[in-house]
């Protein structure tokens, strides 16, 4: 279905809208995921936007993704290259575009596997942020031995203050909730480990605001680098710097020891008959961790569902992060988090207003 | 042998002191290590310190560590538990007395696995910051997919300003050649990737002055978190908030991996035959990411070798610690960094000083 010639109105609402030009693969990526979203979601209505030609011809070729799909034309789109300021500028980008449907009530939410730091400075923009929060923060699921884990902020802040973080543990709570389905995920703050360097003042005033908060139960206090992939807690609050760190560096860390296997697996006859031998077990390992499954970087704090996919991602790819936001707006996550706000709002607000403000972070950009 | 009763002159010199009393394990573990040490080090001449009767039985029970030992009576020990400040007030304990007799000239290092913030605050005191070094820091070596990585802050300083910075890559390419045996080490300064988000101000000045500096040629610039598993430079820089979160992180997620992996091969009766098939090469990949390896963090920095221990390593561990702190006096580790600083000297005083002082980091105790 296209909106050209179709009676469009305004008033008309879709699940989610979709950018259709970003990421390294292109519109190719983008529509054969929604294929692939399409057989979950069978009635999620999407407002499919960018270049109307390319878009209805892989459409064509997709019939179950146009089946959920409306096309709308956009007249350009943003590199991956291009800076947040220059594509502020840019009013007719696909992304900017898929934004103005989420900000106008159109749509619920929006994905897309572009640019990360123009989506970052568009959802501020257009979509805006919640009231309450200060800044929007990004948030993934990692894989751990005993389940899943909700990570923020992954490096929308590089640096943050005590109410950034007891803001991204409301987030973050709010978001295991809707994601991952737990009636009370536990929070913990991450810090470094020994005796003397228990971390500087802004990890233990956010610890004790949140000790003193309606969180208190589900809040763990500190837990340390290895505690993500332990499970230790469901949800684990940092900066953006130490968390986009520490993301890629246990990504890192997994890719060295699946290289480090395949050179196991691959060396001689033994290794080739062992690898037949433990092959279904490995998939499933190999399947616990791939990235494709926790696809969909999300950007909370905002009036909207804002979901990051990743450019280098494919259609499986594209279609967790659609799972993810529809997950999140099927769940209402922004209400659980004006919910949990308004219980918090008064006590963050009084708690140091004797002592003096706690310094400004500096911004990211 | 011991001192008591021995004809003790404060000139004589000793590779190395080490705390017979420290980690987890205490002097039976060390004991144990020492004589694995002894085997790879005959000519090492090892000045033992701690409960003299304890160590004295010990040594008698393992004949080859004796050959390269002398004791000295310590009145008490520095426990796990005990803060820096505490620490400091005991004027008779293994570790303090360790650090004093590198103060004097008596011993080139000292090893300890006792505790770690007792230790820095002591090696600070006793030891005392080169000069030129504003504050010492704390490295180690980490396997990556092609070698070995030096990373460095790792928690010694949780804040660090862009001085600092530029100071751990002075030592951290030092330390690489001492311990790695590399002609002209790599650096990379830990960042996040994102385009908008390259990181803040401490950190781009860093890089300049490392532009501008005579280890130019081997800085490669920014490097994020998946970099240092993939062995993209010799060493990688960072703050020890962040370089003590990554660390744990990448431990923590191939500890999930072997967790998975030892899952898949317990599986039925294919998997445990599978896991006989492989188990050579497993083994291999296993000692290749063993922490054990690794075992020896160091106080870069200091006016002496000073190498920390794994509190919870066996007598391997331990062994590998002492291998490091040989490594270090018999490559003169702290002569690598006086020439690499009076060549930077005068560079890093003149390159910022017309513009306004860097912001002080706040410190971490």
């Amino acid at each position: 279905m296209s909106e050209t010639g179709s009676s469009f109105s305004a008033t008309q609402s879709y699940t989610l809208a979709i950018d259709g030009m970003g990421g390294d693969g292109g519109p190719e990526v983008v529509v054969a995921g929604l294929a692939i979203a399409a057989d979950r979601h069978p009635s999620a209505r999407i407002l499919l936007i960018g270049d109307e030609k390319r878009l209805q011809a892989l459409l064509a070729q997709h019939p179950r993704a146009a089946a959920i799909c409306t096309v709308r034309p956009a007249g350009s789109a943003i590199s991956m290259e291009m800076k947040p300021t220059a594509a502020l500028r840019v009013r007719d980008s696909s992304l900017r575009l898929s934004m103005d449907a989420v900000a106008n009530g159109e749509a619920m939410g929006v994905v897309s596997a572009g640019n990360s730091g123009a989506m970052l400075a568009l959802a501020k923009i257009v979509i805006k942020t919640l009231p309450g929060i200060s800044r929007p923060a990004m948030a993934a699921i990692s894989p751990t031995t005993k389940g899943d884990v909700v990570m923020l902020d992954l490096g929308a802040n590089v640096a943050c203050d005590w109410r950034n973080l007891v803001e991204f543990a409301v987030m973050g709570e709010a978001f295991a909730k809707a994601v991952l389905g737990l009636p009370a995920p536990t929070i913990g703050l991450l810090n470094v480990g020994s005796e003397e360097l228990k971390g500087d003042e802004r990890l233990r005033q956010a610890a004790e605001v949140l000790r003193g908060s309606p969180l208190a139960r589900q809040f763990h206090g500190f837990v340390e680098g290895h505690d993500i992939t332990a499970g230790t807690t469901d949800v684990v609050v940092t900066d953006g710097f130490t968390g986009n760190v520490a993301l890629k560096t246990g990504e890192g860390a997994l890719k060295m020891a699946f290289t480090l296997l395949r050179q196991v697996f691959s060396s001689g006859l033994l290794g080739r008959i062992g690898y037949l031998l433990v092959r279904p077990g490995l998939e499933r390992m190999k399947e616990w961790l791939d990235p494709r499954r926790y696809n969909g970087a999300v950007f909370v704090g905002l009036n909207g569902v804002v979901v990051k996919s990743h450019g280098g991602t494919d259609a499986e790819g594209f279609a967790s992060a659609v799972d993810v936001a529809i997950d999140m707006v099927t769940h209402d996550f922004n209400a659980g988090i004006r919910d949990q706000l308004s219980r918090m709002g008064s006590l963050t607000a009084s708690r140091f207003s004797n002592e003096k403000e706690p310094t400004q972070a500096v911004s990211a950009s």
